[in-house]
């Protein structure tokens, strides 16, 4: 890996999702055998797959989900409901094989890859994730600065140069998960300062925080925010990152920019995801028509997310897991989506009367 | 095939869901590697499923979509934006693979299986559907009643006898489609008799009415309500399908309640398919448990039956297409359920730290 490799001007460089095909995708659309709009959000779902590729006959090839993992240094101030070490725990469980993502990804014919990006227990057992670690944990956003400008930069071109890889593996559908205990509250700064709302209308319970664990965590998020307010606020939306963490979700915004100009159709989970993404959006005017949303999230914030975005989310089954696991659900919709677009008669060809 | 297999008794005497593993599974679910309830819907799913199959470790096994097709005498009155015909091309888009159902459950790995339960034209090609033909359409609900009390009878025993096949061939989950122009109709009017509901608040624009052409259905649908309330009434659930039609529908609620009998998972898809399973929940007050609803349908009256059901769909994609397409769409999240319940690692067996 080479750090230098992605600037931030590089990678904010999305080109725009080309339109020259919109209305033979949409005539396409109207003469399968149904009624004009009758597969709804499916027709929508079909005619961006195409306009991403640029082809009228789009396919997924190597779905994949790339899971980021990477501990927070304000999980000191006890924001989340377990404990540090479980993010550690838990990418072990992923190499395993026992984690929901696992499960949705094999049932759904996803590939899965799993990242450190900066976990800062040791991984138990044998098998280790991709090792793209910057550090052991963020520095506590309470305090200082969840990164240096450098860690970020590494961050962005190491989820950057991931994706070059799946890439050149034939992966053209790509969701992006985390892992990470105390990531929500980074993903809920983020949002705040980005789009400047108040944080305990971004702040949630996270894995299920009590009453007044709930309070804690907000008490210590308002002290983030002002901390970033006395440090002169944000310079740009990468600057978010850097005062709130985590290396995951700078990672992934890294590696959602880089899969846009790679033409891929980016599949964002839930929260942690949505901030990843509504920092696509700041840095890039184009990147968002490359973005599927998969699942409204049960958590708090995601609705405030998703409204900064003009997001609609193709599934909405109350889960607040995130590894993905609502991109790995989503993804037969997907694929569902380019498949009839690809399979489905026309009225012409099966010899159907139209209206 | 035996019309007298199934009487309305047989059929109505579904047994209650087993609830002796309730609480096995919901502590299952509870010790799996995630924050308590953050599966949301999908851990609903999983302790269905449980429940139906009377075990901890359910299974989807072959599952299979079935499409009923029929035609309406109702349809004589210009209640469809698509001629008659279009019921006949469509089973033969059917059997040539070419419709949305096709791409779908193939997308998805089930079964399909195609039933001719009263279509009134030929249908093209040399392709055949299943024949479970009970008359070339039903008669024009506006002057008389849809079908005889011994053809109700034909519909419900044949239905019932297609999914004991289903049965013997391994499908412990099943999802149910249809296609019959001016089949909406025939739902709006089972609705708004079953759950006295105005008939304009039941009926919508099915597959594309303009203003004129849907005041004109409403007007067409009043008259049928006033006939039957003339002609007495409905003297049983039942009835409503005499009264309205049609084959199709009669057929699926006797396979619909064929299949809680035989502990299968039930898929029901739109407006259609629910009006079918309305009437099995006003005949069976323990058919209910054994349904998944599976998309909320753009057609007007959806809405209404729903909520007449207490029912909460996994999907809502602005579809209203039918043939089983919803069903087939939301089918993975059933397999996905039943996966994380049989695969996930729970805290202990993934050395994972519990709050």
């Amino acid at each position: 890996m080479n750090d230098a490799a992605y600037s931030r001007e590089i990678l904010a460089a999305v080109p725009s999702v080309s339109t020259d095909l919109a209305a033979a995708l949409q005539h396409k659309i109207d003469t399968k055998t149904k009624p004009l709009g009758a597969l709804g959000t499916l027709e929508d779902l079909a005619k961006q797959l195409g306009l991403i590729q640029n082809r009228v006959d789009p396919v997924c090839t190597v779905p994949t989900i790339v899971v980021f993992a990477a501990d927070h240094g304000i999980a000191a101030e006890g924001v989340s409901a377990f404990p540090t070490e479980v993010t550690a725990q838990m990418v072990a469980n992923f190499l395993a094989g026992g984690a929901a993502i696992n499960v949705f990804a094999r049932a759904n014919g996803m590939g899965l890859k799993i990242v450190d990006a900066g976990v800062a227990s040791e991984i138990p057992g044998a098998a280790k994730p991709l090792d793209r670690k910057i550090r052991l944990g963020t520095a506590n956003a309470a305090t200082e600065p969840a990164m240096s400008d450098a860690e970020l930069d590494a961050a962005l071109s190491r989820g950057a140069q991931i994706v070059d890889e799946l890439h050149d593996n034939g992966t053209n559908v790509v969701g992006f998960g985390e892992m990470g205990i105390g990531n929500t509250s980074a993903a809920a700064l983020i949002l705040s300062l980005l789009s400047n709302t108040p944080i305990n209308r971004c702040a949630g319970r996270g894995t299920g925080l009590d009453d007044t664990a709930f309070a804690r965590k907000l008490a210590v998020l308002e002290r983030v925010v002002k901390r970033v307010e006395k440090d002169g606020g944000l310079s740009t939306p990468w600057d978010a990152l850097r005062q709130c963490g985590g290396f995951e979700i700078a990672m992934m915004t890294g590696a959602m920019l880089r899969a846009a100009q790679h033409q891929m159709c980016v599949i964002v989970d839930g929260f942690i995801a949505t901030s990843a993404a509504l920092i696509g959006a700041r840095v890039s005017e184009h990147f968002l028509p490359y973005c599927v949303f998969a699942h409204r999230s049960d958590e708090a914030g995601h609705g405030v997310a998703l409204d900064a975005l003009g997001a609609s989310p193709l599934l909405a089954l109350n889960m607040r897991l995130g590894e993905g696991t609502g991109a790995a659900l989503a993804y037969p919709l997907i694929a569902a989506a380019a498949a009839f677009l690809n399979e489905m008669a026309s009225f012409e060809s099966a010899g159907v009367s139209d209206r």
